[in-house]
């Protein structure tokens, strides 16, 4: 009797392979896609799943999934990895985990098996996301499996298996990098882009344009956010958007059309590892500017320094994929808690690769502007700050009459 | 007998006032004016003070001390305020308190006179500094003086009492904001800029052009890093600089031309009042991209952890003008020794408003290209990473099956 | 007409001039006197503050607000500042403070006046509670007002303005220190004990009585937490308490006869200040210590780092005065929600000053016996250890290897 | 050809078993043991290893780098895991790896093994700690090996082996519990202490006796530090020590009789598990006690508080076996530097299980007693204090104003 094994099914070459080594080793495989806003014909991919003998293929759209209860809280809380990553992949893992694991409680399957590679770190996201929605599933990761690899030492021998078990081979050439795409992103690492001086070569990119080919006219929009979620956007042209995809997807074609939100990095890996990344993400980059403007308006300042503690603590969480661990869930409602009060509305221009923002309002921001005014005392009293000042002076002054000084 | 005082001076209406104002209670006053980069006749301002009736002007040149000890160390440490202010007039207080104080130290003074306001950033930093330098320095700050504020209530009043006390005022209309600048950075604030909705006009900016008027043709550049400060910059054309000044100046220029470098926030000010400010920092800015990549790139990953957190901290005591506090010194030395590992080049291209990293190279970094591939396995055993992830879901696992959840 | 003040009243010498001072200065006086289970004959107070001069004395019992609102959340966040000090004064001041706002609101006041010292944390922490609980509120410091201080140079001056005003003085000497109590602790300080190298005599402490003298009989308890505050103790007599004050009083008596809870501590002040400080606290140190055992047992590895990164920063917040903060709100809320776990029973032994853990038992424990116990693996794959350890030593390998080291 | 290990070597029936094991699958096996303050019969150790088949046996005396360089950082770090165990363990796997690894070198090895279990801490201590020194050493880790786990499934199993190999066993009844002794710890975990409500037994303690039968006379000492370690004791009966293994013992033996140090606590393993450990650590408990009072008596406020979360950093570091790593480096260094400041003595009071501080004094404290004494002004203007509370109510205000709030 066959047991039953979900497979993170992609349609290409990897995958593909995989589900007939699946099966030849006597697994029954449902092929799991979901959805997530990447570039794909799924109808096609069902049909080669099922001639390669896949016994069920689930196409799961999840976009809206992703984009409101991932993407939305990452802005809210300002997810930035190392300072400049956004989490693009990172986010997707658990959204898709909670679809494999779905089908395999839909059809009492034991196992769940994907294609991540042994030294990156979507293995990781996608067990870990997995282990704590069913603790007791089974995972087969071929990519780490001892026969697997002694099989499969490169991608010739991948395409002779293919070959040989008649699983269609796409005909274009392989792009000398792999990547990885969904709503909010694509990533690009390996092949060329391994030697880190390597500039990436402009055909790679595929969201953005570059900036010098950008129009050479700004665009102007308006960001509305509630509970630091954007909740609706205005463009020029009177259009507006409130749909979580709508709002993404609008605000990656502008991006992407302006040249916004590339990056490349060389970034740490879970397992220790540096590699290079190339990334882009237009929209979220523009939510991330704007965001980012709204949040230092409307936080009380302490509370401020508190949140970014912990939105550092839970970006190396979501990219070590922790999204569903006790700390990434107690951070996560932490952040929430915090986010209520970033409320109001961004003006943006978008601009050959840049976003400037031009102005904010809110109601919840304590920004007062005749306390603050250089031209009234309002109610502040200079004298208070001659006391603040020598008061902050005492312990400074005692420091510079002591015996022994770090200068 | 008259007491000495070194007055902090500008040349312009306020410290001007503020001149005459002392003199005439007594005091002898001697103009200190620290060139820092700012755009200023320093020999018609001195004339200016002396005809007021200053007992002496020392211009000091700064420059080359404020780069290599003041922004250099910044860039190094990656300061950077509420995620996005460079800290170009934080950093500049306590490089003139400096000055101030040798110039009282030489002058046998007593007293350290300002013109800064009692709502701002600047009073506390100076004075903070002075304090720590010479502790029983006494300091006179007039826009918390209760005669002086009540004399001068608005900025008619500095007018007639120019007028009175034949002070020169220059004839070009104020502008409707405030500007503070030197070799780092122009800040602006207050006046029209205080209705946080409000866009700055174009014509504030001073020492960056707009994107939309920058060249269409981007700009290439190379910086080399040693223990995290930049020691060598190289042009396409094939000039190079190595001393501090120059390359600040350099890339002040190039960053100017492209329009990079602005950013208009809402802060949280030390003493708790969120204020607007517009910034432009070219060169700064470029050095800080460039810094970003190496140190990820060079340094482990968990000290480059640690060093966040610290830097973190930095930022707020420097804004707050804490830089010679305890704090302060300490968690300089605590920095400067994780930047001994950050060293090697950043390729960078420049264009409209936008800084793009194309590479990066360095001697001092972990990145094993060999050790990271998609294509070979190195010394890397993919088995390990299932036992790495069945110990990260123990856990996790355990955590699913406790009777409380957060979920 | 006079103008209507509460002043917060102890029935002592300095508050008593106080009263006196202000009627004669021509405000009408409300004496608030919150009892917080400080030992003080209260009606006394209020016949000799009436006999002063006051227009009316407010005795407010807040030891069940005390107990119920301060002292238990401290104990279930862990708060502790600088290590040591469980902060029984700085818990007080908010509590009292909302006592004195319900006092002015109820009263029509406009002030509130306090006895405390120009130099200490408590002006802080009674006047920035008073200020955010209602911001039009204005404050009367006697002992920061210029004219008070100079009539009063020390206690000589108070004794003779109490005899000229017909104020009665108690005839036991005073202590050569002065002390704060209430149902928490007594804090001791000032007087001999500023020579931080001078032992506190026995006789200072009032709440316990040294482990010297203590019973040479351990005496056994067990207690029982939910969401992190106590809410059952046992005692080895088979009496059992549930309400937060018996609970507190019942401990207070148990640690006070065993010895246990004096600390002798120098401590920085919110001023910059650093000062020594005595303090007993029998009750909290017990319910800390088996706190903090319950906690580790209970909480996710995880989540107990965030909750105690959190912890460091309220108990600066407390001590500083900010309990009614946003920073203030903010962190006990998140820490609220981490308490939510932290259920279960610990048992102790108390015996001459030291409270020792016996045991602990908890339903919302990871804890797997199963799993950690060496006599069995359970699920445990021991090779997944060498997975972990292997992936783990990934990074430290190659920093080694690398060209640039620390050592 | 036999390949060489050095086997980290106790006596004991594991490690005795494993030696034997070794040889017979093939491989030459120096062992080594480190003595590092254990009570332990090197000699006989050394001839039943002979005995059994090692090539050689090498005698370590580590005890005075592992207190100089490990206890002795450890205490001006005020290294505290989960804020109760000290480390003793922790700081001597370091220790011994450097042992472990000169003995490869020294004899030309491949191999490092050890007796440690696949649940704990050790071997991820041991395991890294040899991996930074010299990367490319081989470890056999047999409790984690399939084979050898496959045979010895339970003592009886060890037993059994010994017996058939000639293998000497101890008499003695083996205790229901594991320990790990040194000259700063034992540490007993396992068997009956695994269900955390069990009181462990009385006779389970070795180095310190119940603080029931201390002796009833409280015992005086003094401790001096420099930079942060202890530098010298003085005892009441006027004998002094200076050296830091003469220190410590003293101070165990002290610690000891008075029953002093002992803790019993759950702990989160790295692994992720949690597990009920018992302590006794009587010198170094006293040192902790000593030292942290002076850091705070030393130490600038600020300063302080960066130490602190580098310590807490730290803590997790050597707990989980990162002493060598970059960041245990990296931070080490950082809190050396802080250290320097700390100098001074405490006096101390031990008596029956607490160890309670009469008071300090030190020429690094900048500890002012005219500046915080409560009987003259000194420097300090009460009128700043006004300044100082105003400016720090400003926010709050402004915040109580806003129109959401988190009350």
């Amino acid at each position: 009797m066959s047991e039953r094994v979900v497979l993170a099914y992609s349609g290409g070459l990897d995958t593909s392979c995989i589900l007939k080594w699946l099966i030849n080793k006597g697994f029954e495989v449902i092929c799991y896609m979901g959805n997530i806003g990447q570039e794909e014909d799924f109808e096609q991919a069902r049909k080669k799943a099922l001639n390669i003998g896949a016994s069920k293929v689930v196409i799961d759209d999840i976009q809206e999934d992703f984009v409101a209860n991932y993407v939305w809280p990452a802005i809210s809380y300002g997810l930035i990895y190392e300072n400049r990553y956004l989490l693009g992949t990172s986010l997707a893992r658990p959204c898709i985990s909670v679809g494999l694991i779905n089908c395999v409680k839909n059809n009492n399957a034991s196992y769940v098996a994907h294609g991540a590679t042994g030294k990156g770190n979507d293995q990781v996201r996608f067990e870990l996301s997995c282990y704590t929605l069913l603790p007791d599933v089974k995972i087969i990761a071929p990519w780490r499996d001892e026969e697997f690899i002694a099989k499969f030492e490169g991608r010739q021998d991948l395409l002779k298996y293919a070959k040989e078990n008649n699983i269609p081979v796409s005909v274009s050439p392989k792009a000398p990098w792999s990547m990885d795409a969904n709503l909010m992103h694509i990533s690009y690492e390996s092949g060329i882009l391994e030697k880190p001086d390597n500039e990436p070569p402009e055909d790679l990119f595929l969201m953005t344009q570059s900036p010098q080919f950008a129009p050479s006219q700004a665009t102007r929009i308006e960001i509305l956010f509630e509970k630091g979620k954007p909740s609706l956007i205005k463009l020029n042209d009177g259009r507006s958007f409130t749909l979580p995809v709508d709002i993404l997807t609008v605000l990656n074609d502008i991006g992407g059309k302006n040249g916004v939100g590339r990056i490349d990095i060389v970034e740490n890996r879970f397992l220790g590892l540096k590699s290079r990344g190339v990334y882009e993400t237009p929209g979220a980059t523009i939510l991330h500017v704007a965001h980012t403007d709204l949040e230092t308006f409307c936080l009380d300042k302490e509370v401020y320094r508190i949140k970014q503690s912990l939105r550092d603590r839970l970006s190396d969480y979501v990219y070590n994929g922790f999204w569903f661990s006790p700390e990434g869930i107690y951070t996560r409602r932490c952040l929430d808690f915090a986010a209520e009060q970033v409320e109001g509305t961004v003006k943006l221009e978008i601009f050959k690769g840049s976003v400037t923002v031009l102005g904010r309002s809110s109601n919840t921001s304590t920004y007062n502007e005749d306390l603050v005014s250089m031209d009234r005392h309002s109610t502040f009293s200079p004298q208070d700050a001659t006391g603040f000042i020598n008061i902050q002076a005492l312990r400074l002054k005692e420091y510079h009459k002591s015996a022994l000084k770090y200068i």
